[in-house]
């Protein structure tokens, strides 16, 4: 499967925790980018994070850079992401979702560079500097610092959207409706138990009736289970039957 | 800001790793939910996970539960989520997008569990037999498996997410569902119905069990009708108790 994400860099600035960059990695691979560059690992041992989950072969193909410039070189659109609150914004910002549409527009075309900043800072002003514009994850202003591998996995999701190249996943079809005369077997079979078990009385049981019709089109039962609903019923309504004084002719 | 999600409830069965319900924390609290149940989390220690960062009073919050049954009790709405490759699927499923979409309109009305499995095996059958239905989050097939950090911080996202533009979904006003907790109280009814009547057998009780509570959770059962169906349930099983060899007690 080709995703359509195969111009796509994630670019991982001054990360600090490697089981981040596993989980960026993983993230990026359940939604089929591939790429991944990270420039200034905190530990240079983040190539055997375990949170790399399925996504080994990515994290060891990640490609290390000293410093942003060279990491987008060869990007014709650099995208920062920041956290919503920061207010010394030089750019143009995008939501996430303004933002993904852009970027999924862009990328079949042209290498598109996505980058993050550290857990603890963000991008910084200089790295900033080199892109064209940012986008935020809308999330609540009282809390909007996100944790490095979330946001990367919603942003992954986000620019996979609805693209061609994933999987749809099978709309199971409605099942079809139990057929009225299905329905009304199930509703003469229980107003029987009731009647038998004294729920309902003989004076009322047409009122009683009515009320269990309309109950029992209230449940839209589909048409493999009204089979086992009457199924049921028969069984519980045999085993009452040995109760009904109606029936019951017991040798003494 | 309010986010509308006061009534989502967040419950995570089996987690593992205490790190991941930290970041689950985290995540609920950058999109505005708040309340986080946990079903027999693997380590008790989970309230003190540094992934929570900005959410550890949520965290210090979260609800404790030995099964998914009592997790679930007050929601009308619980929807499953499971990643796509899996085949086996008795309910219906849908997709990120349209799943998030019927779960923001139900939740300013009724509570709405979303339930995630654990790490390593996700939600076992006898938990999905509690749903109404499944959510997925649209991945590639070759690698399906999301953290469960991220799949939350995914999901709450899309959930999140800004109602502009959005198309209105069926304006007819429903009744209010059945709370979790009544809808489980018919299934037991039934399934002791059925066993004195002798439709169940002893050793096939437990498969009886989900398969019943799943059709049961089709019916989607309105409030008042949960209390009509249980009222006629215990009438029946009255009758049928006098029949039970168990508790025949008859004078000879």
């Amino acid at each position: 499967m080709t995703s359509g994400l195969e111009h796509l860099r994630v670019v991982l600035v001054d990360a600090r925790n490697p089981l981040n960059i596993g989980a960026a990695a993983r993230a990026m691979s359940n939604f089929g980018a591939r790429r991944l560059r990270v420039v200034n690992p905190y530990e240079v041992a983040f190539r055997e994070a375990r949170s790399a989950m399925g996504a080994a072969k990515l994290l060891a193909a990640a490609e290390e850079y000293n410093s942003v410039a060279e990491a987008i070189a060869d990007c014709s659109l650099v995208v920062g992401t920041t956290a919503g609150g920061r207010r010394e914004l030089q750019h143009p910002l995008r939501t996430l979702s303004d933002g993904a549409r852009l970027i999924r527009n862009s990328v079949p075309s042209c290498k598109v560079a996505l980058l993050f900043g550290s857990e603890r800072f963000g991008l910084s002003n200089q790295d900033l500097s080199h892109c064209h514009w940012l986008m935020t994850v809308p999330t609540r202003t009282e809390h909007s610092s996100m944790n490095l591998g979330q946001a990367v996995a919603v942003c992954m999701y986000e620019i996979a959207r609805s693209r061609k190249g994933l999987p749809i996943v099978d709309k199971k079809p409605k099942k079809r409706q139990a057929r009225a005369e299905e329905v009304e077997r199930i509703t003469t079979l229980l107003l029987e138990a009731l009647r038998i078990s004294g729920y309902v009385q003989p004076r009322t049981t047409e009122v009683a009736e009515e009320k269990l019709r309309r109950l029992i089109r209230r449940l839209q039962i589909e048409q493999p289970d009204a089979a086992i609903l009457q199924g049921m019923l028969r069984q519980i309504n045999w085993k009452l039957g040995n109760l009904d004084p109606q029936k019951e002719r017991k040798p003494r």
